[in-house]
C-alpha cells in the first residue's frame, strides 16, 4: 500500500492538528515545525501536489484565504508582517499543495539568511528572459 | 515629492527591466538581484503594498499567472521545482506587492538555512490556533 498522505490525513479527521480555518475546499492548521510560532499551512482538501495543479475554480478562494491568514496572523499574533510561500516539488517536504504563512517580526532574525543572492553576467539576464518568454508565449 | 516606486516605474516603461509577462493587469520581470538565475517577480500593475490588499477581482488571475511562471522555471530553465512567495511589510523590499517566483534544484545549496524551524512547548500550539482563530471567526 502507497504511505498515507499525511495531509489527506488530518483533511479526513484521522490525524491531529491544531486547525484554525475550516473550509468547503480548504483547511488551515499550525505546522508542528514552525518557522515562528503562528506559522500556518493553507491545504486544499482535494489532493493536489503543487501550485500549477490546483484546479482553475478553487485559485480565487484559495487567495482569498490566504490574504485572510496574512491579515491573521498579524492581528492574532501582534506580527508586524507576514512571509506567505509555496515550495513545489524541491524543498517541499509533504507533496500536497501547502501554502505557509508565517509571522514576521522586523528583527525576528530571519533578513540575513533568507533571501541569498546572485547577479547576472553581461547578456545572462537577457538570454535567461528570453527563455522564459518563449515558454510563457 | 515622494519617492516614485521602482516597481510603477517599471509597469509605466519609465524603467528598464528584463519583462518575461505582459498582461492588462499584471507585469512579470527578472529580479536583479536573483536568489537564483531566472528568479522572477509578479507584480499587479496597480500599486497596492501587500497581498491582503491585492483587489478580489485580481486574485484569480494573480494565481493562474504565478502557476503559469511556476511551470515556465521549470520548462525553460531545466529547473525541478519552484520557491513562491510573498513578503509582506518585513523583509519587503518594495512595497509594491511583488510575488517571487524562484526555480529550484536538488542540492542548489538553499535547504539547509532556508527553513529553520522552532518548537511549541505543551499548550503554547493550543493557545497560539485559538488567538488565530478568534480573528478568523
Amino acid at each position: 500500500m502507497a504511505k498515507p498522505c499525511v495531509f489527506c490525513s488530518i483533511v479526513a479527521g484521522e490525524a491531529e492538528a491544531h486547525v484554525v480555518l475550516d473550509e468547503p475546499s480548504f483547511l488551515a492548521f499550525l505546522d508542528v515545525r514552525p518557522v515562528f510560532q503562528g506559522h500556518v499551512l493553507l491545504v486544499p482538501r482535494e489532493h493536489v501536489e503543487t501550485l500549477p495543479d490546483l484546479p482553475a475554480e478553487l485559485r480565487d478562494d484559495f487567495l482569498e484565504a490566504a490574504q485572510r491568514l496574512a491579515t491573521a496572523v498579524k492581528e492574532a499574533l501582534g506580527a508586524q508582517g507576514s512571509f506567505v510561500a509555496v515550495n513545489n516539488t524541491v524543498s517541499q517536504s509533504v507533496p500536497h499543495l501547502h501554502l505557509h504563512v508565517v509571522p514576521r517580526t522586523k528583527g525576528d532574525g530571519l533578513r540575513g539568511f533568507f533571501w541569498p543572492r546572485t547577479t547576472y553576467a553581461d547578456g545572462e539576464a537577457a538570454s535567461c528572459a528570453a527563455r522564459l518568454r518563449d515558454v510563457l508565449a
